[in-house]
């Protein structure tokens, strides 16, 4: 079951204790009821150095953006609006004043961005690495809220966006991060003399999709002028095929996604091959997408299909068909859940 | 100014954006006007390993409870009663299932005993040691919240239960692992045959006090039941001193506090004796108390004298008159926030 497992069980049968939790563990968000005429909306993650992040290619402003960017995408996955958020730093010895208020420019530029409080939070030092824990805070209309379990057979699955290319970025950094290296070890005593020059010429999206993604609330705004409610709705931290299983497992459904109508950008594609790796499954298991998941009813086909960036990619099914890619070829396989994501990694 | 004075800065003269922000930045908790009869309170903390907690001596089950109780003594500080938690945690591979459980088993506990739900969080893997991301989320009438910044002149200075105790209870932790260490030193090859046992008799109420110090909500509910409500409050986790001084800054006054009315528990005065420490110093400067430290208007006085655990130790003056404590001999001492607390360190 492993340790992650083991917390899923230890935190999902707790029965809440107060009328205001109306929902606990287990969606995007908590959801809770303080009477008044909105929903509050409640979402943490904890980003570790060496685990979420690595310093040595990372710019601490976009680092920042970034951390903020992953707690907002998961208010707005529940069909909210942030409004607040809470930041706690460990910071290790080595860190400047310029340092942090590098780190604190890409945090205030992202909730200036959403229009977020800075309300509080902790700060501390770490005898180790980097921490970075931010709660947000959020609000919706009972009515609007979307949750992960109600997508049904007939529904048409939709993504925005494209995806894969934050994966491709994060592979392009690690590369040109073990090439630097390989330079100073050939260089050996004289490695001082090593002047390397990262070549990221034509894949800057891909490193803007790793380095500074960006929370999907222009989704949310056009579904709503369209008319269009999601059934259900999550964003793509962990890869498409993991979180399509969450909505399936969630909805008691199935789907069938298809190959041909997954959206891909045209340097994820040329990254993807470089590399040899297939651009499928970089699109359906790489993480950090940050785009939105969401089924419509099949009678909003025809509004989803004049949206710009957002893409009708399979439909909902019965839960006995389970969960399927059908490729080009025309084959069928049954999707895993293989998500990778360095900021949920093996939750 | 340092790194923690600069974040300070960075965010204190953030103006909220959003109407439902009523309180950002500078209490014991943000407070959120969502529109009900309620305010939403929140608060946050970050526990690191070898910063905030020693595991060498510090059993999970106790350091799970404690995590939570920083926070829901944050809540109650504002005179509100504490609904939700969300706690995230960061885990290295050395941590066992046995260990996880052991963690929630205390977290769990401290949710049932104070009436609080676990409703979501994040766990991911740490490359170094255990962090600890608690946010607690309560709730307060808007008549009934009590900020750091409402004490007045002639208003009476209050705590409840006693000080120094979690502070003294840490030293006596730390002398014994020190002695273990010497043991083992001494043995040289033949430290397996070491058999340490600390020596902790007749000092269990300073151990419980560090390892499971208790969130005041019976004073909070005392105060309510005698009709006082406090002009000013927080919870002591830097140390009084610390904290006297944060009421006077921001409620613009000064105080004076008797150091012979300072609450001290008779095994904190022995143990101070004996490691030669001044005790009306780990009184003033010792952290982690997590008592009440509050003002109530002088025409309260009769009823607060009835209270149990709850005692006068001075009076709020004009601003202009400073800080001070009087000593026993009648001198008078400018209080300085030397506040010493592994939980806020140099904040």
């Amino acid at each position: 079951m492993g340790e992650f497992g083991l917390i899923k069980r230890l935190t999902e049968d707790i029965k809440p204790e107060n009328g205001s939790t109306e929902k606990g563990v287990g969606d995007d968000c908590a959801v809770l009821n303080y009477g008044g005429p909105h929903r509050v909306l409640v979402t943490t993650d904890l980003l570790m150095e060496g685990v979420h992040f690595d310093l040595q290619y990372v710019p601490l402003r976009h680092l920042g953006y970034k951390s903020v960017i992953v707690n907002l995408s998961d208010i707005y996955a529940m069909n909210g609006t942030p409004r607040q958020i809470t930041v706690s730093l460990a910071l290790s010895k080595r860190f400047s004043v310029e340092d942090i208020e590098e780190l604190y420019a890409g945090m205030r530029m992202a909730c200036e961005h959403h229009h977020v409080d800075l309300i509080g939070g902790d700060t501390t030092s770490s005898m180790t690495g980097l921490a970075i824990s931010i709660t947000a805070i959020g609000e919706a209309r009972p009515e609007d809220i979307v949750y992960r379990n109600g997508a049904k057979p007939t529904d048409l699955v939709c993504v925005s966006g494209n995806l894969g290319a934050a994966y491709m970025g994060l592979q392009l950094l690690e590369r040109e991060k073990s090439v630097y290296y390989q330079q100073l070890s050939e260089a050996g005593e004289k490695k001082d003399s090593v002047q390397f020059q990262p070549d990221f010429s034509g894949r800057e999206y891909l490193l803007e999709r790793q380095l500074k993604p960006e929370a999907r609330r222009d989704i949310i705004e056009v579904l709503a002028k369209a008319g269009i409610r999601p059934t259900s709705m999550m964003d793509i931290s962990d890869g498409l095929s993991s979180e399509l299983m969450h909505i399936c497992t969630q909805s008691h459904t199935g789907c069938r996604i298809y190959e041909e109508r997954i959206p891909l950008d045209y340097q994820t594609a040329v990254m993807a091959e470089e590399l040899n790796m297939n651009v499928t499954t970089c699109a359906m298991n790489g993480g950090e997408d940050y785009e939105l998941l969401f089924t419509i009813p099949l009678t909003d086909n025809e509004k989803v299909e004049k949206l710009e960036d957002v893409k009708v990619i399979g439909y909902i099914t019965e839960e006995s068909l389970g969960c399927a890619l059908i490729c080009r070829d025309g084959s069928e396989f049954a999707l895993k859940a293989q998500g990778w994501n360095p900021l949920k990694s093996e939750k």
